[in-house]
């Protein structure tokens, strides 16, 4: 990205200093690759800058073990032993081996996506972490699994300056009113469709 | 992303495990955030199936140590010290803090890009990583400090499988043609809009 320079100066009653620091509610959406690979970018950032990070899995399954969540616990236990960096946690949800097909034929997997939830919300009144990755965390929304209005108020009153990073598809439009960051990953090409399979290292 | 159902089978002759491990070319473009933190991602699963990486920064300077390159040569030398995941190789190149304002105005940061990309050319012909990450590559090719020809030739005959991700606003169509994977990060809401400065662990 460009050099920050804002395109215009709020009247806001805020510093710079202030804005500088505004905590982050980041969404990445749209149909197009990118979304969780950025969320977990953004973390290596956020490793190097010694914060607490928890990474929240709601669809993907803790049975579907994902090179970035390896490489992002080698990264933790690098803090664990020799301070560098920051913590990671790793919260992984859903039953299924990644994808739940048939909303609402897999009520285990909402039971679950309220649990992480309900973690998450707690974590965020503990003030508890620095940057959280919510990662297809769009979904449930969109399927009716959590109370949008609950998520949203939760979110948007937090306290103190934790980041957030939400991924998925069709971020609800409430959401994308209380973000300070939407970017829609579009797909211009996609593998698949030219027949192309999913591959280890490139998709997992 | 969902689970890989490919929407066609080509008919190229290929096998689906042929078609499953052809080498990807990615382009991560457009004016959203997400484009490096995206390949920075990526390269946390190849790093998790023991490839060798190598990210070369086209515009960033290497004065400006980012994020997400400690955390990576932090990956590289866990690879190292216990053989788990991929060795990690980082080229920064670029004169400037971070960004090149006017094009053709430091003649010194078009020099070091040709020289970085004679180095992936080199590599590319030696079949040195398995993951090339080139950062912020479209500037080059757009200011003309490239030959695109060149390039889009050289990319698309490398040899073995080489997986490669570009990222950069503007990526030239003829890149576009022979990429495998072309997502446009679109900004929906960006922070430097309403005033929001750059912060450490979310921009860098």
């Amino acid at each position: 990205m460009p050099e920050g320079v804002p395109a215009a100066i709020p009247e806001d009653g805020l510093t710079a200093r202030e804005r500088r620091l505004r905590p982050a509610l980041i969404v990445n959406t749209g149909d197009g690759k990118g979304k969780t690979t950025a969320a977990m970018g953004l973390a290596l950032r956020a490793w190097h800058q010694g914060w607490s990070i928890a990474v929240f899995q709601f669809i993907k399954s803790g049975k579907w073990v994902t090179g970035e969540r390896i490489a992002l616990e080698a990264l933790g236990a690098e803090h664990e032993r020799s301070g560098a960096g920051g913590e990671v946690e790793w919260y992984a949800t859903g039953s299924g081996r990644r994808w739940v097909r048939k909303p609402g034929a897999e009520p285990d997997q909402a039971d679950a996506a309220r649990e992480a939830w309900a973690e998450v919300r707690a974590r965020l009144v503990e003030e508890r972490h620095n940057l959280y990755v919510l990662d297809e965390f769009t979904y449930p929304l969109t399927w009716g699994w959590l109370d949008l209005a609950d998520v949203v108020a939760t979110l948007r009153d937090r306290p103190g300056a934790q980041h957030i990073v939400i991924t998925g598809r069709n971020a609800p439009p409430e959401l994308i009113e209380i973000a300070t960051t939407v970017t829609e990953m579009h797909k211009v090409k996609h593998p698949f469709d030219s027949g192309q399979k999913g591959q280890a290292g490139i998709e997992w």
